[in-house]
């Protein structure tokens, strides 16, 4: 199967995270904007090449899930990109709806403002605009 | 003092990744274009917010390095946000020469080419290219 080929040729480094085996997986819109990062097993990897569409495994639900399978905001995969040492990915994706369970377009909406050391929300509350 | 209060109000989650407890720091460069990814234990997550470059812990050599301690590779740190589960940290950096080991600008320098499934090196070598 040319999938599986492909994730042997690429010999992805699975670290021992929370007592799986796990890859970082980053996603970023066509922006370039970094929207989230989560993990992926094995299976979830496979599930993503073979679909298209972003699949993460939850260390806390313990179980691979399809991003967006409750809220409708899916992750379509563009492009992907190993970094060096192979225990890490990037996806491009295009980001239906927004990326955050908190209803941020990004995830990483909290700001360490290092002028006076203090954490501010950034960006708008997608739930609250529409 | 101030940084320390800085974290403690951000409330870090390191996870447990190869027996370490460590956050996911991800670094981009002022045009969001990803450099890398590595790990930060809380000593380099403090060396960093005190000296304003990046310091990550390696899991390899277990031990904290200052990023470009021996390429002379620097990333000044200019911007920082953490996501939501406070598992990751996005570092905003200013890269002196380039982030990969392996001499190219980005480590994420593996493409998957999802038409053909092979995996192909993009951008320039660093080193040949001067």
């Amino acid at each position: 199967m040319e999938i599986e080929k492909m994730i042997k040729q690429l010999n992805p480094k699975f670290r021992n995270i929370d007592g799986k085996k796990l890859l970082i997986a980053i996603a970023i819109d066509e922006d370039k904007t970094v929207l989230m990062t989560a993990f992926m097993d094995e299976e979830a990897l496979k599930t993503t090449l073979e679909t298209g569409y972003m699949h993460y495994y939850s260390t806390s639900r313990d179980k691979i899930w399809r991003k967006g399978e409750e809220s409708g905001n899916v992750q379509k995969v563009k492009e992907i990109y190993a970094d060096c040492d192979k225990d890490a990915l990037l996806f491009v994706v295009e980001q239906k709806g927004w990326a955050c369970h908190e209803n941020y377009y990004t995830c990483f909406h909290y700001k360490l403002n290092l002028k006076n050391n203090d954490i501010e929300i950034v960006g708008e509350n997608m739930v609250n605009k529409y």
